[in-house]
């Protein structure tokens, strides 16, 4: 590996939960810093992370947790990175690079980019990992092994500052790919958003014929269970991802939509050949993901 | 358990797969039946049952194999069964039992049940219990343990029938619950039919992405694959199962369609609350769901 070689004097890590804890915990062990400041708005998780040894200090003020760092990750709900970086702007010292882990780029890229001052740098990222536990107590050091990190640089991106929180992500055990943020947007909304959308919906279709009368969830099997999982994910953030990623996602609902219908009209008009193709080429493409 | 005491002397077991191969195991291995008569098309998975000791002996003749038997069990495609009745009526014996174990109900007892011999009793069933193989050789007599088997009687069922059918399901370790043809299948197309079809969808959608040169699958974690495990099923049996149960799945497609198309107003509207407000209650069926 051509890695570039990285150290940070001084990090900061606004929003410590999962993602934020977990690669503050990685820069620590790998001695890629000095020292990690936690920034958050609630002190009991800070406190948390600050005992289990993840970070070295916290505080609740965003303008003194970024003064003087050389790097600031920001790691809180999509729809509040932009009020995040606006409030540690003007706080910011020359050669900073700042670098998130919000799911949808598009949008976040546009607000943040010209939010910084000069000399100071930013890098849209997209670490794909996650577990369904949350805040600095769920962090571990391995969450990121062997998982995608999606960065999404456009022309106004220092390649310094790219190669570095690629080296970082590298050194966090992920496989770093490189898009630009609409493609990141519609890859995360078909393979990711669309099915959380998809997901709450036939629970909810249940739900109502529940409401009839029916005692229908006491027959829910294995197949049920499975493919509604991921609506139990917290409603808050899948709330906020789809509006955010709201474009990309009305595309590939549309063409859902679309598919559907098809499919419903070949179940009207009874045509077995049309349905057995389509569940046919999906049965081809699922199976050829590894479990 | 105030379960009625059976036993049969002949027992057919038409279509010796999963299914069927498992309640021959059981009714063997309980003592509840003299002998079983395997039948099929292939001779080659009756070999295969017959090695295995799961039936005594098999013939492709649908005639013979049924001829003086107290219990025919058909557990053939849902497509199918009424063939096999129809083949099958003219050579069964005075008070001899037909039941089956085909995934949707209405129509089935309905073609069915006037296909009976004075004589000779329906009782439709459905074990829901099943893996992802098929064949004899799939076969397991514990394969019904702690799963529910739906039993249809209709107006023209036979009480002792319906106590002797349940008894058996019974015996194999299921929990019976007796509801009408309809319930059944409306029930069935919210819980089964209604995912099933969803989840080959959004495959599709991304087989579309992927075509348009977006390399969209190598970003599929956990949770698309969850999503969309049951898209590896068998294409021609949920074709079967869409078209046999057409009107209840039609109606459940429609509350999908219908939820779906409110929630991407929603999105559109960029209407948290309203978006948060369906997440939310799915959230909440779904977490009351034990794992």
């Amino acid at each position: 590996m051509n890695t570039e070689r990285i150290h940070f004097r001084k990090v900061s890590v606004v929003g410590v939960g999962l993602i934020g804890g977990s690669l503050a915990i990685v820069l620590k062990e790998k001695g890629l810093c000095d020292t990690v400041v936690g920034v958050g708005r609630g002190t009991e998780n800070l406190r948390t992370a600050e005992r289990l040894g993840i970070i070295d200090s916290y505080t609740t003020d965003i303008a003194e947790g970024v003064r003087d760092s050389d790097l600031v990750f920001i790691s809180v709900p999509v729809l509040s990175i932009a009020k995040v970086v606006k409030e540690a702007a003007p706080h910011l010292k020359k050669g900073c690079i700042v670098t998130d882990a919000g799911s949808v780029k598009g949008g976040v890229v546009a607000e943040v980019d010209p939010l910084m001052p000069e000399g100071v740098f930013f890098v849209g990222g997209h670490p794909i990992a996650g577990t369904e536990h949350s805040g600095a107590s769920a962090a571990f050091g391995t969450l990121f092994h062997g998982r995608k990190c999606i960065l999404t640089p456009t022309g106004d991106t220092d390649p310094g500052a790219l190669r570095k929180v690629k080296a970082m992500w590298e050194a966090a055990g992920s496989e770093v790919v490189v898009m630009d943020p609409c493609t990141h947007d519609i890859t995360v909304a078909a393979i990711s958003h669309l099915p959380h959308v998809v997901a709450y919906t036939p629970v909810n279709t249940v739900a109502d014929i529940e409401e009839m009368n029916h005692d229908v969830l006491a027959y829910s099997a294995g197949g049920f269970k499975d493919f509604t999982r991921i609506a139990s994910s917290s409603p808050e953030m899948w709330r906020d991802i789809c509006v955010v990623n709201k474009y990309a996602l009305l595309e590939v609902i549309e063409d859902f939509q679309n598919r559907l219908g098809r499919i419903r009209e070949h179940i009207e008009k009874e045509d077995l050949d049309e349905i057995q193709r389509e569940f046919e080429r999906a049965k081809k493409v699922r199976d050829s993901l590894k479990e």
